[in-house]
This record gives C-alpha cells, structure tokens and sequence, in this order.
C-alpha cells in the first residue's frame, strides 16, 4: 500500500497490542540511531511532547498521544525537517474522524479507489495486514476514528449490530493499538426488522430495543466511538415519519449510547430531494438552517451535528454552511470529502488544502468539536486511485489535529515523505502543483461558484443543464441574459442565515468576491467585475485560462521523476484530466456563448 | 397472455404438428357451428382464398397460408365485420420478421415488457404454452420470422450456433406447426472464439469455420430463415475492422448460408458513434448511405439489408432513410421498432400505424421485399406492458402482409377483438385514441422533426440538450436566435442524397412540410410558418395542446369500460403518462423561452 509511509522499514507486527508498543517498535525500526525513551502519561490524552536530550529524545503522551507522537517524530525526521528541541502538541479536535461510504457488497459510495477495504459478499471481510497499515496511515496523522460503513445503510450492514457483532469486535482489536476506534452507521429504522411496527423515537419499544442493542453493542465493542445516522435524507428513513423533530429523533439514540460513553453522530444533509424545478420558492441551501438552528441547545451532550462545509454537497466552491455558525448551544462536527465526487474522481488531480484553509478563513475553529472526512481509500494498488490524491488523505489528519495547518507545509511535508529521491526543486514543482490543481480545477468548471454543471448522478464532466429541470434542488436558470440565483435578502433569502458581517460581505454583487459572485447574484452577462472585465467575459477566460493551466500543470509533472508505478499512473490520469479539462471548457464556453450570443473579446476558438 | 385473442376458446395443443392441423383446430373451437373445408396447395405459399358455400366456407391456401386463412376468417368473424363470400389474399412481402432484443440473461434491451419470453441464466429457457400463445398471436396476423436475440450479441449468446444447438432445435419445433421460422443474431467475430485470428471475411479460415457452422445449425435447424447481423456499429466487431467493405463482409456469411436456403439480413445502422460535437461536417443521418449506396448491386442474391425507417435511430418523426430509395439492386428490409424506445416506453399511449402510413407514402412498395419490427414484447401480463401497446403488434402484423392496410382499420380491428363487449359508440373513442396518440406525444416532445431532446440512455422524458455534447452525432445546436441543422445542398448536403421530387419538397423552408421543419433546416425563432405563427410561437403552441390533448384523452380512455385487471394498468399508465406530458411541456417551453426571450402570445405560464 503506498501513501506516505513507504520508508517505514516493516510492517506493524500483529502481537503488539497498545498504541506504546506500536511507538516502541516504530521508533526502534524507523530510528534505530536515535535513541527515544517513552513514558505514556494518560492525563496527556491525545497529545503529547518531546525533549531533545544527550542522546536522543525523551517522548511523552498520553495512552494514544505517545503514538501520535512517535511518528510525528519519525515523520519530521524522515522529511529532512529541522527536528526541534523541544516540541509539545495538542490536537484541537478530540474526534478526528473518517467516514467510509462502504456497502456490504464491497461496492464504495462515490469510491473512485477500487473496491472496499472492509466489505465482501454482505460480510466483514478483509485482509488484516492491509487494514493494519492503514491504521499505520491513520495514526501517522493523528485520526482516531473510523466509520466503517456507508451512511446510506443498505442491508445487510444492519447486522453488524445483530449477527455480525463478533465480527465488528475483532476488526476493533485491530484497530485498537493504533489508538483508532470504530463507528458504525446505522439504519433509523432498525427496530422495525425486529417485529416492531415503528421506529417512533417517542415509542417505548423502539427505544427500549436501542438500549437493548446498544447494550449488547458494547459489550463487544467496550470502546466502539459511536454510531453515525443520515436519517430524513435521500430515500433515508427518520423520526420526520413520526412527526419529531431531529433533536427528539437524535436524543433517543444518544439516550442508548451515553451509558456505555459512545457519541451519536447525526447528519444534517437534509433537504427536499423531490423539488419541482419550476417552485422558484424552496432553495435548497436553506434547508440544513431551516431543519436545525431552531433546535439549537435541545441536543443531548453526547449528540454531535455533523455538518457539510458548504450548504448543497460538496461543490468545487461553496461558502461555509450558515449552521455551522448558528448553533453555538450544539456540538458540531464539520464535515469534508476526500473522495473527489465532484471534484475529478481522482482522475483529474484536485488537492483540497487550500479550500480547506478557505473554510477555516470564515470559521471560528472553536464553533466545532469534531472533524469527520469521507474518505477516498479502496484496495487499489494506491489506496487512493491517484497517487497523488493521497496528499488529501494526509493533509486531512494534519488539519483535524490542527485547522490552521498550513496547506504548503502540509503538501510539501507529504512530499517529501512520498518522493523523497527528489530534490528540493522538484519538490517545489511537485507542491506547486498540488497547491494549485484546486484552483486550476476550478477555472475549467462551473463558473464564479454556480456548481452543477456537472454530469448528473456520476459526477464526473459537464453537463450545464444536466441538474437544470431535475428533482434535487440545483438550478442556475441561465437564460440569453442573465445567469444565477439571488440568493439576498430581496432574492431567496438565504443570506439571512448568515451573521451580519458575512451577509455584508456577500450581499452586494459589486464588492461580493469573485468566486461566490453566482452562487450569491444573478446577474447579466453585461455584469462589469471588479477588474473591468464583463461577466461573460471573465467566464470564458476562466475556461481559456484553467484548460491552459492543467496543460502546464500536466508538463511539469511529467518531468518528475516519479518511480515508475507512481509515473504510469500519474500520466495515464493526466491525459484523461487534460482530455475532460477541455471538454469543459469548449462545452461550458459554447453554452454561454448561445445563450449570450457575445464572441470572445480575444477572439478564441468557441465552438457554435 | 392478453393481446388480442382473449376469445379463442383453448390454448394450441402441442400435439398438433403443421399449419393445417392448427388450422383445423382453432376453426373447429372458434367457429363450431361454421363447416370450413379445408384444402392445402403448396404451390399458394403463404397465400390463402376463401369461398362461401352453402353451408360454411371452403378455405385453400398454402402449407403456412392455410393457417392465414383460417385465422383471417376467425377473426373477420369474431369482429363483427361481415364475412365476405370471396376473398383471396397474398402477402405483399415474403418476410415478415420480428426482431427480439433479447439477451441470455433475460434482459431485454429497451425491453418495456418485463424480462425475455425466451432466455434465462444464459440459456433458452421458456414456457412452452406462453410461446405457442406468442407463436398463435403472430400467425394470427401472418408474421412468420422470428429473431430470437439480440443483435447486439452479448455472451453466451453465440452458443446458439454451438453447444445449445439443440436447444434451438427444440425451439424451432415450437414455433414450425405455426408457420414460423426462427432467424439469430450472429456476432460477426464468432470464429475467432475458435482460435481463428482474424475474422476477416476474406480469410479462408474465417468462411470455412463459418460454412461448418451454418451447416452443423442447419442440420439441426433445416428450416432455420437465417441470420441477423449487426456489424461496425456501436461498438460491434465487422468488416470494417479488415479493411472489408459491407458487401465483402456480407456476401462470404451469405456463401455460407445460400446452400441451405438461408437468408442474410445485415442492418444498415452504421453511423460514427463516437462523434466530436464540435465536428459540424460529419452529419449522422448521411452515415447509412455513404457506408452502403455505393456498392448497390454487388451483394448476394441471399442477403438482405435492413434499413430504419428514417436516418438516425427511431425518433417520433423523421423523414424516409434515403437508402430506402437508393438501391435499386440490392434486396432492402425496413426496420420498424414496435418497442417504444423513444416514444413512450410503452408507459405514453403511442400508436404507431399513422406513422408507418406515412412511410409508405414515400417508400414505393416495392422498393423492399421484406418487413422487419423490434418486438414489443415481454414476460409481462399483458405481453406489451401497456395493454394497448398491445395494437402496435398487431397492427404490424397486417402491414407487413398488406402496407397499406388502413391505420383506422388496423385499430379497429384490435379494437373489437379485444374490447368486444364496447358499444359501437366506445369502440370508436378507442380507435380515436388510438390513432391520436403518435401525433400528441410528437406534440408535447421535441418539436418539428428536431428529435433527441430526450434524456440520454434511457430514452424516456425531456432533456433538451441531453444529447447536445455527447459522442452520438445528434444535435440540435439551439442559440438565443435560432435552433435546428442546415441538411440542404447549402448545408450539410444531407437532403442530396434524395430524389429531385423529394429534394424539392423539402429543401426549402417556405414549403417544407411543418413536420419535418427543423431536421432539414436551421431557423431564426422569428421565422414566420405557413399559417402567420412564428416559429417560436409554434412551439409553444403545440406543446400547450399536446398537454392538453393527453388530458382530454386520458378523459375519454377514463370513461371506457375495460375489463378491470386493464383498466388498473392503463390507467396508472395514462397517470404517467400525465406527468411526463406536463414535464415535456414546460421544460421543452422554458428551454426555448429562456434562449429566445419571446413570451408566449397567448400569456401562457412559460416557467423561469
């Protein structure tokens, strides 16, 4: 399994059980001339520090801390940075977390990484040395927890509660010297498989079966994280069946979990997925406000909102989801995606530091407690399909263990673990690269932060009208003039879940940032940006622009020596990411140039 | 199996081993106070005369026209129609095929019927009583080849031809005694399955290994019609592959098949499938004849093309395929699709006998020998999904043997045989139904022979721009100032390949029948039509009456009585059916409304 730990010597042994023994042996492999004395202080919890000694070091943590700490040690070392003389961590987040869109059937929910690393045939079903690596992946960075099926429960994961109980327990003694825990999503309606003919949060018997199973869970698992729920969403059962509310509908459960210490994990990815395209009305980015901010302080301690970073679902560029800064009574979980939906299926390159940075810009780190990423692993030689899409998986730890990580130096320290044979120059093309493939990534898409013009349900190259007349909430109703939706307090409103400041920031096309400019206004194509340019000319050199950059990105890697296995990969994806950049941008600019009928002021090829 | 012999009083023994038997048989069960003698001259073929005498009738007709005869005269009987006391009739074409899409999983391509009546698992695998009521069916309407599979040749399809001859055998034995042949489809690299490298049509390895294998099928099928072919199409191997042109590649399968009286039908569906949209020279509907035109007269005695009524793929309107009028050397099949691909997927009332009127209009009859239709059919109760889909089996039967039978007739034949307890009065508002259906769907669905604003793949619903940047040749190219593609000698040069007189008719936009406006011209949407509307105006306007005559229609079918297990289908089909007209209204009116900018002159509601 490549990644970021190819340099590591051996494989983590089976028979080491604790989280000290695995830093032990790591630091005596990894290290084996710098002597590292280890006590694990347990009130140290997650974090951990070191002094520089005589000969070597002395590490201190707590029963997991002492492991973050090993490798954070190993990591530095083997990256050829200055190792500091004394060094003290604490993570910001105590749940840093995965969540894996696993089935059963060992199909992966927008996986673009092979299939399952967890799942066969309706089982748990794995080989243990490469699941143990992983967990070496995990710890390196800091994570600590993993849900490790999808939050769409299909039958029958409902059984890793029931008949697969035994299962679930041995794959948590895997993970558990590695100071990682398990999650498991579950199914809102399970009570009904079991003769129960409701799943009314209200109902005596359904809460009393949770309690019950929840019960019988624990035991397995002693330190099982919790469970994670999408309910009310796409097709997924919940309490709105019942006429409760969410924080009724999430209490129960928590309710169950709170004995045994577990934490319940509660989506709010709700919206109405049936929208008649021609109700101007509904907007669906309103919706998460909508379902939740009234509940605001009326969820148990041990409930945790899970919310995605932007209002629809992962777009290229979204602003900040208004709930996470209208919930200050309610623990909150910020939620991410690795796996590249929407974002290049891990065929275009895409890395994701920077927009994080973006979200942090405009997020109060303390308004959350817990960081949650799907990921972007499967048992593809790579884990992650591109070899370079593992630069995300890295960089998320980084970021869950600190927000304000800064993107350079989480790409570049990923780079340099990965190719360390290269030299500092081409480390500094390869972490350009990285640094700017977002942005890149960007221009050739959807436009100034529209979204959707996206192939629909596969999600992988344009389509501008694809999502136009469909049942999920996404229009941009473009017409020959003018193109977006309002969404200020004179359009849909939405901006009014925003604090004033943000609303200010936003609410007037002339001073609103470029790059949000269409998901806020709808504006003419005879819109004059801030630069001079119009609307529809900055439209077409962004696709002009973003083809031209993926070309010189492409160049520039292809002169990195890359071992051959990473160099067959990483080329046979540029060309598909160079052959899918210019279909956006000849489709996207024909599309407004039809609609608008302006030519281009530069006199480019647009197709009729 | 419903359809449209509910009334014949017992299923077809399968002790009955010939025409004549069978003839026998449902003569002496449907018309038992009816003497008819009967008498068979092989020399009549599939012809049959009746005379009246003074008590019954005294029926000849050939070794399969017996059985014709027989089944003319039960149903002029059970339809009320007065019997004439002399009638003779031979069948126009001597080929009167239906073409399963079936695959050996059971699938059915663009199947709307549920699953095959013939495969399962792989194998041929059926109920012998459904398939003789199929076999009843269509000699009951004088259809006498069936092509059992798909001609897109999945695997293991091609052990038709191998281990599971024996199977199709036993098939064929099903279907003889009513006076059908079996036909397969072939995939044209079959040999090298054999360890043959090549199947270059001009390698002598490649025609022995198929002059074997016609003839070990022979010996097992002696009365096999032939075989079915679709090659370079679509991904299917062929000629092409060889640097073989069609002729070459059909004629060495004919060689193989002439000695046991076999035909070869090839279709002629060869278009570039994998298109640049940004190519405006390539035009698909000129692929057929480029690819085939050229070599008129040089193709075996025994091969048979076989051409789609119209040049790109079974669209609601399109005009006659030039090739159907462009070779006069050549033995021609037309290829109609009674499965409702593009047109309603059997869920929409669409009738299709007006539109096959119209072919005929333009096709002299004799410019083919052979008639060939997509079967409708599948597992379900009704045989055709919509019980009414029912008419277009039927109506099919009767024009392959007379192509200008009466559409109005055709339908009320159906009518009174299979709704016999309707007044006079509602047989008639079924026929009206009937035969408005083709034309309100083309109403509310893409306008003026533009076609393909439907949603990509599965074919069903609006998405008028769907196809505009895919791979498969078939745009529309709609601006904010016009919409439709210039095929006239100024154009593309597509309308050249037709005769003068055709050429005339269409190539200019001021006498260019409405219909067919947009496939052969590209217009401002301020282009004023024969009747004073503007363009843009006319399309509003049918897509408001074709909404409102599906509603009126689904009113009148409502009120009819049919038997209650029809009535439920029918009529949550015709709710569908509502919806979807609804859907094709408004999105097709905004589509156009939001590039051109014209209100509706009536003030109708055109959505954002």
């Amino acid at each position: 399994m490549k990644a970021w730990l190819t340099r590591l010597p051996d494989p983590v042994p089976d028979t080491l059980r604790t989280p000290e023994e695995i830093a032990r042996f790591e630091l005596s492999r990894s290290l084996p001339d710098t002597p590292v004395s280890l006590s694990v202080n347990p009130d140290l919890g997650d974090s951990f520090r070191w002094i520089k000694m005589s000969t070597g070091f002395s590490l201190s943590g707590g029963s997991a801390g002492i492991l973050y700490g090993a490798y954070r040690l190993i990591l530095t070392f083997l990256s050829g940075d200055d190792v500091p003389d004394a060094y003290e961590s604490v993570p910001r987040y105590s749940l840093r977390m995965i969540n894996c869109w696993d089935n059963p059937d060992g199909s992966v929910e927008r996986g673009y990484s092979g299939r399952s690393l967890f799942f066969r045939n309706g089982k748990l079903s794995y080989d243990p040395a490469r699941l143990r690596e992983l967990a070496r992946l995990m710890a390196s960075v800091g994570l600590n927890v993993v849900c490790i099926n999808n939050v769409n429960v299909h039958f029958p994961a409902q059984l890793l509660l029931e008949d697969d109980l035994p299962d679930l327990s041995r794959l948590a003694d895997l993970f558990r010297p590695f100071g990682i825990r398990l999650m498991v999503s579950v199914d809102y309606s399970q009570p009904m498989r079991h003769g129960i003919p409701t799943a009314d949060p209200l109902d005596p018997r359904v809460s009393s079966w949770w309690t019950e199973t929840v019960s019988k869970v624990y035991q397995a698992v002693p330190d099982l994280a919790g469970f994670l729920v999408k309910a009310d969403s796409e097709g997924r059962p919940g309490p709105f069946t019942y006429g409760r509310n969410h924080a009724e509908g999430a209490n129960m459960l928590a309710d169950a979990l709170r004995p045994h210490g577990g934490v319940l994990v509660w989506r709010c990815f709700v919206y109405n997925c049936r929208q008649d395209w021609r109700d101007t009305k509904t907007d669906r980015p309103k919706a998460a406000w909508e379902h939740y901010a009234y509940l605001d302080g009326q969820f148990s301690e041990n409930v945790i909102l899970q919310i995605k970073h932007g209002p629809f679902d992962f777009q290229v560029r979204e602003p900040l989801s208004p709930l996470l800064l209208g919930m200050p009574h309610t623990k909150l979980a910020l939620e991410l995606q690795l796996a590249q939906e929407y974002t290049g299926h891990q065929i275009d390159l895409y890395t994701m530091m920077p927009m994080w940075q973006e979200i942090f810009d405009e997020l109060p780190e303390e308004n959350i407690m817990a960081m949650a990423a799907v990921s972007n692993w499967g048992d593809d030689a790579f884990l992650t399909g591109h070899p370079l899409a593992a630069a995300n998986f890295f960089g998320y730890g980084l970021l869950s263990w600190d927000p304000h990580t800064d993107p350079r130096r989480s790409a570049s320290l990923w780079s340099r673990l990965t190719y360390p044979s290269f030299s500092a120059a081409q480390q500094k093309q390869l972490v350009s690269c990285l640094l700017s493939s977002r942005r890149i990534y960007e221009k050739y898409t959807a436009p100034l932060g529209i979204g959707w013009m996206i192939t629909p349900h596969d999600h992988y190259g344009p389509n501008p009208s694809g999502y136009e007349y469909d049942l999920w909430g996404t229009y941009h109703k473009a017409d020959r003039n003018a193109v977006g939706i309002d969404r200020t307090a004179s359009g849909t409103g939405y901006i009014l879940q925003y604090p004033e400041d943000l609303q200010r920031k936003y609410e007037n096309p002339d001073t609103c940032p470029d790059l949000y400019l269409l998901f806020y206004h709808r504006l003419p194509y005879s819109f004059v940006m801030k630069d001079g340019r119009t609307l529809i000319q900055r439209i077409y050199d962004d696709h002009f622009e973003g083809e031209e950059e993926a070309r010189a990105m492409a160049d520039v890697l292809r002169s990195l020596p890359f071992p051959e296995e990473d160099r067959t990969v990483i080329l046979s994806r540029l060309e598909r990411q160079l052959y899918n950049a210019r279909e956006w941008r000849d489709i996207i600019n024909t599309f407004f140039h039809r609609l608008s009928g302006v030519p281009d002021a530069r006199g480019r090829t647009i197709y009729d």
